[in-house]
């Protein structure tokens, strides 16, 4: 069914291209013009995939936290054998280049979001729970789980917005002072 | 000089109506006019303390900062005796009523939009920088610090996310499988 397949292939796309925009300018300056330019596309396209801003923003939102939760669950944590290699599986989930980076400030402008959006707030708990669930199951307890999301989070806002200070080793560094708890 | 007090002053409650607007709906919905509203006062009035928004928007975030930074300074963290008095004080520093909560809120509103407003993200990193080095001098050092805040700040967007998911319980649990790192 390749017409299926097209179809998800563009929503996806345009999906990408409202993450840029908000990664950009925030969730407020997020217009089916802007994402429709930012696609390469008219905005006619646009709410032919979808009919309103609201399903656009959450497909953006959504496609996002599937990327960050795949990087933190692509590595075995429980398998890496020292310290400093889980300190650098957790660094390179950390924003660190220009696609991370831009999936974490997707992520923090979706968190402010969610205060006053509660359709929102309702993805964002069921995108955390499944994470949760798949780093408790990795590195032991539920509680263990909540502190290592609870600093990757903290250092990630950190990382956003003073990113000149925050250097790969120091990163390293404040990662390898919480480690001895997961292990 | 009474009148330069009444000014502070008016000022001051002026920014706490901006952080209650924040609070409840967001920077970027936060109006002159909506600030007036909740002030009680005209916008005329407003207008009269802050020429601008921007100028506005920024006295409510000092304010807020302000207060967080009270907060967490106000215990003697180094001479708490016992990892229950310390997680008991870190609990009370994150959301847990109507003023932390909305402090909280204004925080991570205000972290979302540093990320698109570059005076709002050197006042972000000076707040920080001022909380960083009074936490150092009394948990141990730079990473020590760098670390707490993170599970801190990770925390609390958790609490403010899924309040009803974050009795004080789970609270103090969280904080207290960190603590060790801190002793």
């Amino acid at each position: 069914m390749p017409r299926i397949a097209d179809h998800d292939t563009r929503r996806q796309q345009l999906a990408q291209a409202a993450a840029v925009v908000i990664a950009r300018s925030g969730v407020a300056a997020a217009s089916m013009r802007d994402v429709a330019a930012a696609g390469g596309v008219t905005t006619g396209a646009v709410t032919h995939y979808f009919p309103g801003r609201s399903e656009l923003i959450a497909a953006a939102y959504d496609q996002v936290m599937g990327r960050l939760a795949d990087r933190l669950e692509g590595p075995d944590l429980a398998a890496l054998a020292d310290l400093p290699a889980l300190a650098g599986a957790l660094a390179s989930f950390l924003p660190h280049d220009d696609e991370t980076r831009s999936d974490w400030r997707v992520w923090l402008a979706f968190s402010a979001e969610a205060l006053v959006d509660p359709a929102l707030a309702v993805r964002h708990r069921a995108h955390y729970a499944a994470i949760l669930a798949a780093v408790a199951a990795e590195i032991g307890g539920a509680v263990a789980a909540d502190l290592l999301v609870a600093i990757i989070d903290g250092l990630a806002i950190r990382i956003l917005l003073e990113p000149e200070d925050w250097p790969r080793e120091r990163v390293l560094a404040t990662l390898a002072a919480a480690l001895p708890l997961f292990r």
